[in-house]
C-alpha cells in the first residue's frame, strides 16, 4: 500500500471515489473498528490542533494505531484549515499565523500546473526552480520571438542557453523562461522572481541549435513551436501541455494578511525598479522600496532610447563626450524617478546609484555598433575597441558602483540632479515625496564622503531653482566584506545601511553567482554546504559579517536604520534573521512581498516565546 | 641653490669636482666659519649618530643653521656606512640592522640604471614599478620574437598589452617587459617580480600596432627594434639606451645579513616552482618552500609537453577522458616534485593543489586548437565549444582551487600520488624529504576532510608499495573571508594555515587585481585608500580577518603553525605585521628573501623595544 501498487479500501462511504467505488469500505465491513479509529482520530486531531496523518493497522479484528503525525497539505489547504479552526475556536490567532508556510503563499500568488495532471506526465529534464508557478506555451528560442509570436496572441516560453538585459523584452512577454545555464540568482532567475513569472534556469538537458530552431534534450529533438510546461516550482520541464490552475483567487487570503501583519514589528519594503512594479507591490502591501535600481530601467519594455544614451555614456572616452551623453540620459533617469516617486506618495523610496556590468551594455551585434557608432559619429572598429577596453577579468570586483561615481562625478551629479528634480516638481504638485539615495559598492567611509559632497552641492541647488526645503536621506548599500568591518567609520555618514547580501554572499564564499552552477551540485550534495548560500544566509559567515557590521554601525550611530535588499530579504529563513538581528526592514522583490510579511510575523510571534 | 638653477660653490679644497672647480670654496674665503661649520657637523653626527642633511646659511660673516635630518642615501651607501660604523664602534649591531631600510636591499640584488645617465634622459612614459631594477633593450612585441631576438644575442624589452602564460617563455629571456594594461599583481608584474627581472605594468601611453609592428608613445612611432630603457623601481620608460651598473657585488652583503639573522626570529620562506628557482632562494637563504604552485611548471621552459597533457586534462569531458589525460600527466607533476624536494633536502616543501585560471590554458590560436584537437582526437569546433563551456564571468570566484578536487577527486588523486611517490623515491635515495600538501581556496572544514580522505588512502597505498613509512603535513590556505571566520573549525584537520592575502584581499575590497587599473589610481590621489591593498595589508579590514582567523585557529589547535605565502610576504610593511600576528613564518618570491629576512629581523628589534 505504502508503495502505491494496491489501491486501498475506502474508509467510508462518503468518501468514495472513481478508483474505489467498487471496493467496500471500512466503515461498512468493519463498524466497530471503523467508529473506534474515528473517535481517537478526533481526539488526535483536538489534541493536536492540527490535521493529522495516521498510520494503523487491524489484525484479528483489533485495531492497532501506529503512528501519526502532521498532515501535509497544499498552500491553499493551509490557509483554509487555519482560517477555518480559527473560526472554529480552535486555535487562536497567533497559532493559525504560524500554522501557514511562507513558502506556501507562492501558490496563491502564482497559477500552478494541475498536481493530479502533472503526476501522470513525464518529465523530460530537471533544472533549478528559479521562479515559482506553472507555465505552458510554445517554445521559441529569441527574444524577438517571443515578442512576435506573443503579439500574434501565442503563448510562449523562451528557451534560452542563458539570457542577459537585451533579452528581457521576450522574458516580459513570455509565460515562462527555460535556460540551460545559470544558477539561482542569474539574470534570468532575478527577472523571473522579479516579475512573479515561472522559471527554470541551469537545466543541463538543454541544447538549443539556434541556427535550425531546434531544442534537443536527451538525444529527442523539438522543433520552435513544440508545446512544453515548466513547473517551477520544482524545476519540472514536461514536453506537452500541461492543465493549470489559478489558486489565487481565494477570499480568504486577505483576511489573513489582515491578521499577519498584527503581529508583524519589522518593515518590509520592496525592490521595484519601475511605476507599475512599485504598483503591484503596493497592492501586495509593501511599505516602500528598500531597492530602486537605476540602471534597471534600461532593461526591457520602451527602453531602446535611453538604453542607447547609456551605451554613448558608457563608451564616452572624453569627459565632454560623458556630460553630453549624460545630458541626454537624465531626462529618462529623472521621468523613472518621478513616476516612481508618484506611485510611492509618502512612503520612502531608496534609489541606489547606477551599478551596472559596464560590458553587460556594451553592444556585440554588428547591427547595433554600426547603430551606436552612427550616433556616436564614430567608426563601428572604434566602437568595438572601446568596447574591448571595458573588458574585465572579473567584473564582479571591478569598475562597478561608486568606484564609477568616484572616477566620473558627472554620472553622480547627473543622478542626483535626476532625483532631486523629481522631488522638486513632485512637492510643487502638493504630493510628499521621501528619497534617499543608496551609494553601492563602497569599502569606506571616504567614498560616502566624496559623494555626499556632490550630492549636496546639486541638493542646494535644486532646492534654490524651485524656491523649496526638501529634505533627502543618505545611505550605503553594505555588500563588500570590508564595509562590515569599517562600519562604523561608514555609520559617521551613512544615515542608513542596506545589506546587499548577494554581493556580501559572493565576496564572502568566493562564489560568483553566476559560475557557481558547475560546482554547487555536488557541494550539496556531498553534504560540504548545507545549502545554496545565495538561498539562505550562511549565518556562520555572511551571518557574522552582518551582526558585526549592525553592531559596529549603532556603536557611532545608534538610530541608523537598517535593512536588507539581496535576495535573501524574501526568503523566510534568512527573514527571521533578519529580524534576530533587530533589522528596521527588508525589501523583496514585489511577489515576495506576502511571504516576507508573514515571515516576519512568525518571526516576531517565535523569538516572542 | 634649492632651485637648482646655480651652481653651488664648493665646501672645501678637498671635494671640488669639474662644475664648481672654478669656483673658491668656503673653506678658503671664510675659514672661521668653514672651521665652526665643520665642528657642529661633527657633533650633530654624533649625536644622531648617522649622516645628516644641513642647511646653513652666512649672512654677515655669522653662520646661521637653519635645519637638519638624516641624509637620503642609495642602498649601497645604506650598507656601507652602516658596516663602517658599526666598525668604528659609532653604533651597535642592532643599530646598524636597523640602518638599511628593507627596500634598499633590492638595489643589491638588481642591475639599475645609473642614475646620473637617468637624470639627463627624458621620460617618455611612466607606469606602475612591477619589477625594480633597470634593464635596457630593443623592443619586440611577441614573446616568439623575445626567443628568436636573444637567441641571435640581442638583448630585447618585451612589449605587450598584457601578458599570459603563453607568453612566458618570452618573459623569461627578455631583459625587461612593458605592458600597456594590469596592476601590481598583474600576471606580468607577478612573474617578474618572481624571477627579479624588470618590468613596468600598466603603461597607458603605450599603444601596440601588432600587425605593423609598432609602437606609439604620445603619437611618436618606434619600430620593433628601437632601443628602449626601464627604470622598474621607478617605473619610468625611456626611448634610448642608458649605462646600467650592478650593485650586487658588494662584499658586505653577506657579512650584513648574516647579523641580520641573528635578530630574527620569525622564519623566511620563499614561493618558488622550479628547482633553479629553489636554488636561488636557498642562496638568499630561504628556510623551505611556503608555495609551490603546481600549475606554475605548465609556464615557460620546456613546459609544452606537460601543458598539452593538462589542456587535454582540462578540455575533457568524461571521468575516462579526465582520468587518461592525468595519467600522462603525472609523470611530469612528479618529476617537478622529486627534483625541487631534492634541492630543498630536510627543509619543508609546501605543494599547493592545482589551482589553475582553467581558461587561461584553454588554446586560443587556431594553431593550438588544431594540435589540440589532433590530440584529443575531436574536431576543432569540438575543442572550441569545450572551451567556451568552461568560460567563466568571474573566473577568480569560479570553480577553481579545492573545488576541482571535490568535483573531479581523480586530478587531486593524481597530485597526491605524484608526491607522495617523488617522497619515497628520495627517502630510497637516503634523502630527508619534508613534504606539506597545502589545499586552496577553501571555505569549510568539510573541504579538508574531503580531500584527506583521498591524500590518506594514496599515502597508505604509497607507503606499501615502497615498504617504508613517511610523513606528511597537511594545511590549507586561508583566502577567502569565510575560511578566516571559520578558522577554529579548520584548524580542526589542517596542521598549518597560509593566508593568501592576494585572493583574501580581492575578496575584503571586491577588488580584481586584474582589474583596478582603471580607478586605483584616483583612489590614491583622492585619498580614498592611503595606498594600493595589494602592495600593503589592509590593516583594518584583511589585517583584521587574519587577527581573527589566528585567534581562532589557534583556540582549537594552540601549535598550529602558521605562515603568509601572498605577495605581502615579500613586503616589509607586511611583514612587521605578520610579527606583530605571531605567524612562524612568511613566505615570498627568491628576490625577496633578504628582504624579508631584514624587515622580520627589524620587526623583532622594534617589538621588543
Amino acid at each position: 500500500m505504502v508503495a502505491g501498487i494496491r489501491t486501498p479500501n475506502p474508509l467510508n462511504e462518503s468518501t468514495k471515489n472513481d478508483q474505489n467505488r467498487h471496493l467496500s469500505s471500512l466503515e461498512t465491513t468493519m463498524p466497530k473498528v471503523y467508529g473506534e479509529l474515528n473517535q481517537i482520530q478526533k481526539n488526535l486531531e483536538a489534541h493536536f490542533r492540527d490535521m493529522q496523518d495516521i498510520e494503523f493497522t487491524i489484525q484479528d479484528g483489533r485495531l492497532w494505531m501506529l503512528q501519526c503525525r502532521t498532515g501535509k497539505r497544499t498552500g491553499v489547504a493551509a490557509l483554509n484549515m487555519a482560517m477555518d479552526m480559527l473560526l472554529e475556536g480552535l486555535i487562536d490567532r497567533k497559532t493559525a499565523v504560524m500554522r501557514v508556510a511562507p513558502s506556501q503563499l507562492d501558490e496563491l500568488l502564482h497559477p500552478i500546473l494541475n498536481p493530479e495532471s502533472e503526476k501522470a506526465a513525464q518529465v523530460v529534464g530537471k533544472g533549478l526552480p528559479a521562479g515559482p508557478g506553472g507555465a505552458v506555451g510554445q517554445i521559441v528560442f529569441t527574444a524577438e520571438d517571443a515578442v512576435k509570436w506573443s503579439k500574434n496572441g501565442k503563448k510562449v516560453i523562451l528557451v534560452r542557453e542563458e539570457t542577459n538585459p537585451e533579452d528581457v523584452e521576450g522574458m516580459r512577454v513570455a509565460d515562462g523562461l527555460l535556460t540551460a545555464r545559470g544558477g539561482m540568482t542569474s539574470h534570468a532567475a532575478l527577472v523571473a522572481r522579479g516579475w512573479g513569472k515561472c522559471a527554470i534556469v541551469g537545466c543541463d538537458a538543454v541544447h538549443i541549435d539556434l541556427s535550425k530552431r531546434v531544442l534537443t534534450i536527451n538525444g529527442k529533438k523539438y522543433p520552435e513551436g513544440s508545446v512544453f510546461s515548466l513547473n517551477g516550482t520544482r524545476g519540472f520541464v514536461y514536453d506537452k501541455a500541461i492543465e493549470t490552475m489559478d489558486a489565487s483567487e481565494n477570499p480568504r487570503f486577505q483576511e489573513f494578511m489582515k491578521m499577519v501583519d498584527t503581529f508583524r514589528t519589522m518593515g518590509v519594503r520592496t525592490n521595484a525598479d519601475t511605476p507599475e512594479d512599485a504598483q503591484m507591490a503596493l497592492n501586495f502591501g509593501a511599505e516602500g522600496i528598500g531597492l530602486f535600481r537605476i540602471e534597471h530601467m534600461f532593461y526591457g519594455m520602451n527602453s531602446e532610447a535611453p538604453l542607447s544614451k547609456l551605451r554613448k555614456m558608457i563608451l564616452s572616452e572624453s569627459v565632454g563626450e560623458r556630460k553630453l551623453a549624460l545630458h541626454e540620459l537624465a531626462p529618462y533617469v529623472r521621468a523613472a524617478a518621478k513616476e516612481t516617486l508618484r506611485v510611492m506618495d509618502g512612503l520612502p523610496l531608496t534609489f541606489r546609484l547606477l551599478d551596472p556590468p559596464l560590458h553587460e551594455f556594451v553592444p556585440h551585434t554588428h547591427d547595433k555598433q554600426k547603430e551606436l557608432a552612427k550616433e556616436l559619429g564614430i567608426s563601428v572598429e572604434e566602437v568595438i575597441k572601446r568596447g574591448e577596453i571595458l573588458h574585465e577579468e572579473n567584473p564582479m570586483m571591478g569598475h562597478r558602483g561608486v568606484r564609477l561615481g568616484i572616477t566620473y562625478p558627472e554620472i553622480s551629479e547627473m543622478q542626483f540632479r535626476a532625483i532631486f528634480t523629481a522631488t522638486a516638481e513632485l512637492i510643487k504638485e502638493g504630493l510628499r515625496p521621501r528619497p534617499e539615495i543608496m551609494v553601492p559598492v563602497t569599502i569606506s567611509v571616504k567614498e560616502l564622503d566624496n559623494q555626499k559632497i556632490i550630492a549636496d552641492k546639486v541638493h542646494k541647488e535644486v532646492q534654490e531653482q524651485f524656491g523649496i526645503n526638501f529634505d533627502y536621506q543618505y545611505g550605503t548599500m553594505i555588500e563588500i566584506p570590508r564595509a562590515t568591518i569599517v562600519a562604523d567609520e561608514m555609520a559617521r555618514t551613512a544615515q542608513f545601511f542596506s545589506f546587499g547580501t548577494n554581493d556580501l554572499t559572493q565576496m564572502t564564499f568566493g562564489f560568483s553567482r553566476d559560475d557557481i552552477g558547475s560546482f554547487m551540485g555536488e557541494y550539496i550534495q556531498k553534504k560540504i554546504l548545507p545549502f545554496d548560500p545565495f538561498q539562505h544566509i550562511d549565518e556562520p559567515s555572511v551571518g557574522k559579517l552582518i551582526e558585526e557590521g549592525i553592531k559596529k554601525g549603532r556603536s557611532t550611530s545608534p538610530d541608523i536604520k537598517i535593512g536588507i535588499c539581496g535576495e535573501h530579504g524574501g526568503d523566510p529563513q534568512s527573514i527571521h534573521f533578519c529580524y534576530r538581528m533587530g533589522m528596521t526592514y527588508v525589501s523583496c522583490s514585489p511577489f515576495r512581498v506576502p511571504i516576507a510579511r508573514l515571515a516576519a510575523a512568525q518571526a516576531a510571534i517565535k523569538e516572542a516565546k
